[in-house]
């Protein structure tokens, strides 16, 4: 086995941050929403330039790909814990229904996290069709949480 | 090899996010401003929950210290490409002298990757003595820089 094979295990088998309660992660609501804020920020400029390539914008770099796909694939794991309860009313971009559809607003993030794994399998592969279509499912997924939960 | 010796090697040794030139990934000065600034964010709420269990504000739970440790170290490797030419003027935060003292700011950056590899190895140990000295070790560096470097 590989690094980079047991990192892609590691992300899909770890229990990464589900071991403490999200309301007590955070000293004030604003900390929470300033946390998911950040971390939905950051996964989106890695997955911009995964779309970048997809799209042909820039040139496909397999490894840059690669790199992008990491960082995304951890980075999906984090934004959620923020959603807590307390922030409803801190942030415009996040409609009401974030808290009174849990279970359901709980179904896109674990969609994004499978659609994450497989784009950072599909960088793995070094092939650019591969690449393209995980993007293009990932970024179905984000859209579909967006359209159903932000503003 | 366990999968979470892989995710640690990997962390160690890989070439992450250093393929691509730091100037061509953000569209605008403002973006990188935004991107450095959200992924310092996540990196220090998470150092920060490291932080109160090796201070005794909260009680010791080696399980969620490892995923903090995790998150950590893979955000460590971030904010760095966003400090590019173009962004002195736009963050109050940011000092002059990381653009006109390269190499060392990039001093500070390699000793934080080294702390951060070294806390997530101490946090593996579940010894909350070894947490608690990696833990000083990794905040020590952040405040030489943020010394030096942060209004």
């Amino acid at each position: 086995m590989t690094f980079k094979t047991a990192f892609a295990s590691l992300l899909a088998t770890s229990c990464l941050l589900s071991a403490v309660p999200a309301a007590a992660q955070f000293a004030k609501p604003e900390d929470a929403v300033k946390y998911r804020q950040s971390a939905l920020s950051v996964m989106g400029t890695h997955f911009s330039r995964i779309g970048a390539m997809a799209n042909g914008r820039v040139p496909y770099d397999a490894q840059a790909a690669l790199e992008n796909a990491e960082v995304v694939a951890v980075m999906a794991r984090l934004p959620w814990a923020g959603f807590v309860q307390g922030t409803e009313k801190l942030s415009q971009k996040a409609k009401a229904e974030i808290w009174t559809e849990q279970a359901k607003f709980k179904e896109h993030q674990e969609k994004l996290l499978g659609e994450t794994s497989k784009l950072l399998a599909a960088a793995k592969t070094n092939n650019l069709d591969n690449l393209k279509a995980a993007f293009g499912a990932t970024a179905a997924s984000c859209k579909a949480c967006h359209d159903t939960y932000r503003n």
